[in-house]
């Protein structure tokens, strides 16, 4: 995909032939400010205080406790998760709105470990990857200490190949689509292929991918899916997370977090534990329901779009601010991290620069909004709801200045700590 | 405690002299009802509304990613933890407000289990009641399941006093301070030192006790203690929980749901989890901040409130409960379970009815709102906060006419479901 916008009048004009451009009109955005950071937490939709608003002075204010049933407060979880289901392309298995992406990975792990153990009970390798988004790795190594049952973590790098890595000594593996740093993605098909192939089980936190890329959970034969809500699906601050499972594993399937929300009958108040059949026994307990019902309305506008239509404009994005970069800012300050060819990545751009820190706070200062990330890593987020050409055409604009001027040495962005 | 309130006047007079009668003005309720369900769902704060729309509208969408910083999003599940453990008389512990009460009974387990484990490796027993809220015990079961290690339930009930469940075989003890459906209370004080003395580490689980009674975790001695924001605390539906970490357990204490957020240095992205000193490494994941942050607004409320006074008008109304259902209402068709003596009831009445079901649907459509639970239970909710003593007479005198006409009998009443 060759990008022509060579000027920023061509960049207005493909702005203003852009099919996705009205969705812009569906988001609250400050004034003067470019913001590239929603692939860290996704803009507020304009809705979405209304519904907020609902939740908490009618159905909590006025309905009270009668909210769990006739305001679906009960069935939320199990609601949106079947649309998340239908946005991953999994609408075969089961899918709830819950907890956090973590805790949905140890649930995850642990119905998948539990499904190995009877099909390969000799399997001890989790694999994963050194590059994954540290918190996988996280709960990963906090489950395989707590079990204390000889498991161990291989991770995929530089040094070894997910063919090298996933072999028959493999009972999971766990891999995060898009790259939370460089942007590149694994194919979901041939990965999932591969984990079979090798008796393993599979795992995909969508994290940087649930309303950034197409994703086809059903087609891929995906076992088990993890992700966030309030990146590009836009759900707002910590928004709850979901888990996916396949519909060929959801009546095997126990989790570890065995809660009275995945019960079969909550409210008999039984004293043991039976997981109810479907999507509700990945559920633990009460949900922060104020934040689940407003993270609806960003999924909501997320499901009114043609996924072909917002990739391709994802990836016109992208191309653009990685030609303009590297045509109109002189030197080898900038490292790209993120492949070139559009099907290897996701919808973020990401650049070395040895002064990455101080740079992204100039960069702040001007008022385009990226993210940095250790080691040196600016991390620009490409959100095609919002975001159009002329503003790539800016953000890039600043990035020069920023660089050519010299304005990240002022003594203000030498600061360390928080970069926002 | 004997009332001496007999007549409807003598209630409203002793509400124009209740010292905290004006914090009903700090909570907005629905005209015409009277709200018996507060343990379940409390109601909602005036001012929670104002601070939800400030956090969606300015926090998320102005200052967008910068609030994690500059709105002290990150910090909130600690600051909030430090209220929460000023109400809880455990100032000297760790608290964080994170996930939910189900999640954070696996993470205290989980780190009482891995404490025990080096201090009496041969113990296999963790010990809870039958008449537990059921997903504390599902939660157990389903760690022990999990963990397959040869751990086992033994649960205190009406054939196993405490004294006789917990042994020198016991790893951990998990009990709830407040029955939620008798309104028995244990003396966490007692129960604490017996498993103490029998080297057990006791988790409390405080839901049904958090805002409703004195609770001193310090001076007892306690280890681990979860609970809700949602009901006496105010904070809104699924509101973010707690989980309390007695200090001298904190640095020793690792929890198996080791996510980033629990991380010594989050923002380095290492490769391997190194948990942080202090409250923090009780978190996991992103925590849901429209919600968390709402909840603040209860809490705050129920810190103005001095909890001795609290206690006694909670005391106060369950006694007038008790005893205008005993001498207004004919015959014997309620059978009261929970306790006349003050000292061991939390801040909830409940009454057996075989038909409780029905009754409790034909007191809320005469506007009075209560719970039913398994098996026949009516549970009557007492929050002093929004209550007044003209309110529990009202409600008595409901309930008398339900019965005394029989109009729970009618068809619309008899239809299984939910109550409310």
């Amino acid at each position: 995909m060759v990008s022509t916008l060579t000027t920023r009048e061509a960049c207005v004009q493909a702005d203003a032939a852009d099919a996705l451009a009205s969705f812009r009109e569906r988001f609250s955005l400050p004034q003067g400010i470019i913001y590239l950071d929603g692939n860290s937490l996704g803009a507020l939709p304009k809705a979405a205080g209304e519904r907020a608003r609902d939740v908490i002075d009618r159905e909590w204010g006025t309905d009270l406790i009668a909210s769990w049933n006739t305001n679906d407060w009960f069935d939320l979880p199990v609601r949106i998760g079947a649309k998340l289901a239908k946005l991953l392309g999994g609408e075969t298995g089961a899918c709830v709105a819950t907890d956090t992406t973590s805790i949905n990975v140890f649930k995850a792990l642990g119905a998948a470990l539990e499904i190995q153990r009877e099909r390969h009970p000799e399997r001890r390798v989790i694999v994963s990857e050194r590059e994954n988004f540290p918190t996988d790795l996280y709960m990963v190594e906090g489950m395989i200490e707590f079990l204390d049952r000889g498991y161990e973590l291989r991770l995929i790098d530089d040094s070894l190949t997910a063919e090298q890595a996933i072999g028959d000594d493999t009972a999971v593996v766990l891999l995060t689509q898009v790259n939370y740093r460089s942007g590149r993605q694994w194919n979901v098909n041939e990965l999932t292929a591969l984990a079979h192939e090798r008796g393993a089980l599979i795992i995909w936190d969508l994290c940087h991918s649930a309303g950034a890329v197409p994703i086809a959970l059903d087609e891929a034969r995906a076992d088990f899916a993890v992700g966030c809500t309030y990146k590009y699906l836009n759900g707002g601050p910590g928004s709850p997370a979901f888990i996916w499972v396949a519909e060929r594993h959801v009546s095997r399937a126990r989790q570890p977090l065995s809660g009275w929300w995945g019960h079969k009958s909550p409210f008999e108040m039984a004293v043991s534990f039976e997981p109810v059949d479907g999507a509700r026994r990945f559920l633990t307990g009460t949900q922060p329901i104020i934040s689940l019902a407003t993270m609806e309305v960003g999924l909501d506008i997320a499901l009114e779009v043609d996924e072909q239509a917002l990739r391709e404009k994802s990836l016109a994005l992208t191309s653009l601010f990685i030609e303009l970069v590297e045509s109109r800012i002189a030197g080898d300050a900038l490292t790209l991290i993120t492949p070139r060819e559009a099907s290897e990545r996701g919808s973020h751009v990401s650049f070395v620069h040895a002064e990455g820190f101080s740079v992204m706070k100039a960069l702040i200062a001007r008022g385009v909004i990226g993210d940095y990330r250790e080691p040196g890593v600016l991390r620009f987020g490409v959100t095609p709801l919002y975001l159009g050409y002329a503003d790539i055409w800016d953000a890039v604009e600043a990035l020069r200045l920023v660089l050519e001027t010299e304005e990240w040495k002022a003594p203000e962005f030498q600061v360390r700590g928080a970069v926002t």
